[in-house]
């Protein structure tokens, strides 16, 4: 009996239709980054594992999928490292290999590598799968994609500003309405460095963000109960009530953090990007959002996030400003910004929100059913042409029954039939059968290309 | 100081460029097998071992690269199977998962874990990489992709016609003349029968490949040496002497096969092969090659292989048909035939025969030559209809000296140069710069899409 098959629990199956669809998202992304000059590049599925450990902290390095030296792999181990079944040393010494777990260390590390060939400020996107031994469940997966882009090597915030265009340009093309969030790093560490509570900032921006729903006595309760002082909450109150337009919120945060230089840095650099994206033009809204705090260990300055506003998920793309990308292997003051697309989340919300276009998921055009060697030889020089013209199409392999072939078609969501039988073989015409209204025609091969190549 | 940065051998990083022309391969692929209704399918790059055990021979099992088991991976193992230091034995106790090694039996897992969704006959194509701990030497890599596609659930040889036809269009569109080499297993195991060497048929497709080379004498004795009878080599003549056309050769086939079931069968699949592309006309040659003799334990009826003719190289596709994919996993009864395109080889000779189409190289159309906050910001609003207009534009992100950002140019490749300084900003001209010809032009925006467009 059939050997049961799996496959390894948080990994997935792409069948035709998935991956129509996932082609759909990762060609539209890719041709918007190449629109801005971003160049793709690739590195490999494995990396050492000295070049990944230790980067994403202690709990990172647990979910690393190391690879088990080839060969005789307990060579280097002694009797005693084996009895003393310590498993992170053992697997030190069992592993040199792991599977990459994101695309920014590798690319850090190719960075490095291939420094002296490289023309900076450096453009590069790259979308390839990731693995985290993360314990699966709904919408996290074990190997998942991850389509990033990053500038590496100038500190313009020009890039900052046309990152948000990009993320403009992808989402109208794809049809969904969202919100981009924007913030800045330094006009947190400007907030934390006036009111005196440094290390408290991701508590303070967690309240902060709950204003709208538990209204500002209980806002300030919370701080309170983290053990803010007085005082400092005292000083938050102004970044707490903040509203209004863009302008007028920074209008208040440039005012309030008067006394802060990297506060003021930070207010300007969101005042230059929003300035200047409103006079290029966005197709969508762009907020500037003192409780989005995201990564705070990593970025430096420019952050985002991207929300869909006609249905609920989290984030579905984010990025920021990092300063310093290749410190970890040794190679300081190599600025970056940087962007990444959610794929998987973006997937569930064109489902969502049924926003495929039909050709995406349409695969072959027509089928021609097979009455037979003699007409199927005929069909098939009619093929050679059709494909020429650059249209999908497929002869059913076998003579089958009509029925089967039809179902087929069907099955594939083939919109159109071609039936050549000796009639049409005699007056060298093509019957063309419309599978969505049942329509039949009689074309010239000529007339088949036209009507099939639009 | 800079922490060494490296790959694990056998391993690549893809660069731009590199990048740019993989993706050409591969593009151009995809696009003839979707013409020929094939679709597209990813599978996990782990699989459990017990897929991937036992598939390769015992060569392939010690060429699988395991994943080591994620937390406490010692916790199934005893004490005494650790003092036992038996390699093979531990991998199995450590490792549940490994990297694959080919497309075909995550193909056939796959195949026969979705049977009931899918429709047959399923024609699928996969582009993925695959990995093997191989020893690394020129031109073999432990990370390499496969361009795979097959037809299951077919005993059509409209199929193997097609596939073909598929390479006919795929070397045609690269520039590459090619050789297809056709033969069939069935002739093959016609001969032995009919010579009485079942076991021999790979001794005896070497020497008579040699023919050419060493000639008829030394082919013979090369045979004897081999332990093939005299009799069976008196029989072997008509084989090893065979010229001619196709039809020709397969006229002596035919005839000297007579009373073998199984060699009539491969004769007249081969003819059907060769008559109907005859019909529908190749661009390339396509030769019947008794010689080939390709993965005999493994194909059971044609089979073929691809070589360029205008540099040397090895095989770069090849192919053939197969009585039973899915087997292996209890599910018997499906035959296929299937394709694999060599895209390492095939990225080699476009190389050499310097056949790569300029566009695919290039990237980026025109860069923004940055002057200035004022001057950029105006530039950015010319950009947006650039790239509305499908123009892969970029401007330099600082206003860096003229001769950097110049050489930024150079070093990308970019083929434009878009200068707007206060004068054209007076203007509203853009001063267009050809930069092979140095040739320099003022514009309007209009005109700078027009002229960039095509």
């Amino acid at each position: 009996m059939s050997q049961k098959t799996n496959i390894p629990k948080g990994t997935r199956d792409f069948g035709p239709q998935e991956m129509a669809k996932r082609n759909y998202i990762f060609d539209t992304i890719k041709e918007v980054y190449a629109l801005y000059g971003f160049q793709q590049i690739e590195t490999p599925a494995m990396e050492t594992l000295q070049t990944l450990m230790g980067k994403y902290g202690e709990e990172g390095d647990k979910l690393l999928f190391k690879v088990l030296n080839s060969g005789d792999f307990l060579s280097k181990v002694s009797d005693e490292e084996l009895q003393e079944r310590n498993s992170l040393h053992l697997a030190s010494k069992l592993c040199e290999k792991g599977l990459r777990y994101d695309l920014t260390v590798p690319f850090a590390r190719y960075v490095v590598m291939h420094h002296d060939e490289l023309q900076f400020p450096f453009k590069r996107y790259q979308i390839q799968p990731v693995w985290r031994a993360d314990r699966p469940q709904k919408g996290r997966y074990r190997e998942f994609y991850q389509c990033d882009a990053d500038v590496v090597g100038s500190d313009s915030l020009m890039n900052e500003v046309e990152l948000m265009q990009i993320v403009d340009t992808v989402f109208t093309k794809f049809g969904i309405r969202v919100q981009i969030k924007i913030n800045n790093r330094k006009i947190l560490s400007g907030i934390a460095e006036i009111i005196g509570e440094d290390d408290k900032i991701v508590d303070i921006t967690v309240a902060i963000d709950k204003l709208d729903k538990i209204g500002l006595e209980n806002v300030n309760a919370e701080l309170h109960e983290k053990g803010i002082s007085d005082a400092a909450i005292e000083k938050l109150q102004p970044f707490i009530t903040l509203a209004g337009t863009n302008e007028e919120k920074l209008q208040v945060v440039a005012e309030t953090l008067a006394s802060s230089e990297i506060g003021q840095k930070g207010a300007e650099e969101i005042k230059y990007i929003l300035q200047t994206l409103k006079t290029i033009g966005l197709n969508n809204e762009i907020e500037f959002d003192l409780t989005l705090a995201r990564g705070l260990n990593y970025y430096t300055g420019a952050i985002f996030e991207v929300k869909a506003l006609d249905t609920p998920m989290g984030s579905i793309t984010g990025g920021g400003r990092y300063d310093n990308l290749t410190g970890i292997f040794g190679m300081p003051g190599l600025s970056g910004v940087g962007i990444s697309f959610g794929a998987d989340r973006i997937y569930d919300v064109l489902n969502t929100l049924n926003l495929y276009p039909q050709e995406t998921v349409s695969s072959t055009k027509v089928l021609f059913i097979n009455f037979g060697e003699e007409e199927a030889t005929y069909c098939m020089q009619v093929m050679v042409k059709c494909r020429q013209a650059g249209i999908r199409t497929e002869i059913y392999p076998d003579a089958a029954k009509m029925k089967k072939q039809m179902s087929y078609a069907n099955a594939k969501q083939i919109p159109f039939v071609a039936l050549v039988g000796e009639n049409e073989m005699r007056e060298n015409r093509i019957t063309l059968k419309n599978m969505k209204t049942g329509e039949q025609q009689q074309l010239t091969a000529e007339e088949l290309y036209d009507k099939l190549k639009s």
